[in-house]
């Protein structure tokens, strides 16, 4: 008789290791966690350790790069929380997984979203997807307020409950450009097939529309022990997540594309991804974990992030068009680009 | 080289026959029209032809029952359009073609809707199914002023253009009412997993919980094109139909189960499909015939029309639950019903 899956969980303190313990909690007899660590531990060893047959990598920012390529090339099935990974790493990542897939398993809603509605369409039928934003804290602020948003409101996610960088992320978007950048390393999709559309209630996770016209969407109240618990059981099992009341009076609404001029940030993100040399994004995503955490100190404006992440890609100069970069590059240019802007953060503080 | 799919269309000149021939039209490589018929011709024959691989049964009421039937015993594949075929005689239909596929292509669209979103998932996974209703013609009418209502607002839907009969039914949720019988003959679903939700824009048209929440939704332009299309080519080619715009602002409500008071007519059909005679629907069927050409020619208030049902029904006294009735048999009871209603007329006329 096959045993329970073995899991190690990465980052298991943050919002997303706290949930996917309710949700071995809730299926202890197809769950077991063997291994948990975060961000000071070694990360590799516990991601590939024998007792493992899956690893939730749930840590922020680069951290989970490392890991996750390990346990891929150990032949450990991956469920990836961490966005940065693929936004850093999406050709390595692809290289050794395929893309989505159940070896290598979406945790975002979004992604998760995609991966149900795609599951009984060919990839040749599909005309684009649509991930859905909820526009994140300051959707409804003022344009001339943004300026002088604080760190505590930034916080004040309207739909999610998750952990500062990533609510953060959320308030600029960020985070939505990650997720297209993702979409399009998990799903094999050209950036040109990829939309953004404000939908405030996220209760709508994403949208494929097929050559037809006809569009598949993925819906679920905003709760990511669904996504998790899809991630980990790769099936449809009863499960602890808050369930959709179709009873009840229910207003969906979409806005369209985000506005520009409230979330520039989406703009800089999707434009490097865009860009001829992938080493760009590198240089920005390491600049946004100092924009997040210096915002969050009060030592950077909210409408000052988008200015740093610019800096971040422009300071990496590879070849435009090169090979694609190697792990030990990526650590390379990731540590660079820190320790250029934080050399500015002091020219300049 | 395969040479294109040879059609019969019964109903040619109705609604769903004229929108059609606009997707033949589109696509001329892949369909081409060998035999129309309508009411009154040999549809048997039209449907059996050598000359034909797919037939669109779209004549209103119950004059496609033996078509279909003698079509799916012919090994010719079957596009639905007729509600009334499944309502009375879906047991011998799901005998003969196993329910919705290839074979049996349903052309609703919310059964179109739920053919995709069932695509990519096992019906064990399945929780329940949706039904979305645009409410009809009378969803904000004053209920004090149904008893008034006339033929001519009554052939106001809000979101389709149909045929008189299906446009009525709609206004009473009868049509809503045979869907959910559609769908538990089409899908293998039990009634009590079936729900009818308000949707006044007609763009989601049929949802899928998941055992564990998730929910999968189609959603599209209320087009007939995009289902008659893809019931006649059984895949997602593009065409003709109208695309939804997802970057302009879109609003979509649900307003939960449809008010018993609003819509009487709905409790009394699911009511009678719940029952355990079977024979009663096709006796209410019959008798929503007569309801509806009677209430057309200003004869029958529109708020008489759930009582003629339920006399319909109630005609029909086969012992419960006794062998499910065989063609002749349906024929017969549909006769007496008929019958019965007429003399009643005459005799309250």
């Amino acid at each position: 008789m096959k045993g329970p899956t073995r899991l190690a969980i990465l980052g298991a303190t943050g919002s997303i290791g706290r949930q996917a313990l309710e949700v071995v909690a809730a299926h202890a007899d197809r769950l077991r966690v063997t291994r948990t660590g975060h961000r000071g531990d070694d990360l590799v060893a516990l991601a590939t350790a024998d007792d493992v047959d899956l690893v939730l990598v749930a840590t922020p920012g680069m951290a989970g790069l490392d890991a996750t390529l390990a346990a891929l090339e150990a032949g450990k099935r991956v469920a990836l929380a961490n966005k940065e990974v693929l936004v850093v790493g999406g050709h390595l990542i692809r290289a050794l997984s395929g893309g989505a897939g159940e070896r290598l398993r979406p945790v975002d809603s979004e992604h998760c979203a995609l991966w149900q509605c795609l599951a009984g369409v060919g990839m040749a039928d599909v005309a684009r997807v649509t991930l859905t934003a909820s526009g994140g804290a300051f959707r409804d602020t003022p344009l001339s307020e943004m300026a002088g948003v604080t760190p505590k409101s930034a916080l004040r996610h309207p739909t999610w409950q998750m952990g500062p960088k990533v609510t953060v992320d959320s308030a600029t978007l960020v985070n939505k450009g990650y997720e297209v950048i993702e979409t399009h390393w998990l799903y094999g999709l050209p950036y040109d097939r990829i939309d953004v559309v404000i939908h405030p209630e996220s209760v709508v996770h994403a949208l494929v529309e097929l050559v037809d016209g006809s569009v598949i969407a993925q819906l679920a109240e905003p709760d990511m022990r669904l996504p998790i618990q899809y991630a980990l059981l790769w099936d449809h099992a009863s499960g602890p997540a808050r369930r959709l009341d179709l009873s009840r009076a229910l207003d969906l609404r979409f806005r369209g594309a985000p506005d520009p001029e409230r979330y520039p940030c989406l703009d800089v993100v999707l434009a490097t991804a865009r860009g001829r040399d992938r080493r760009a994004l590198i240089g920005l995503s390491a600049a946004d974990e100092i924009a997040v955490e210096r915002f969050l100190a009060g030592d950077l404006p909210f409408n000052g992030i988008a200015d740093v992440l610019r800096r971040g890609a422009e300071l990496v100069g590879g070849p435009a068009g090169g090979d694609p970069p190697s792990l030990p590059e990526i650590h390379t240019i990731d540590r660079a680009v820190r320790l250029a802007l934080s050399d500015a953060a002091v020219a300049t503080g």
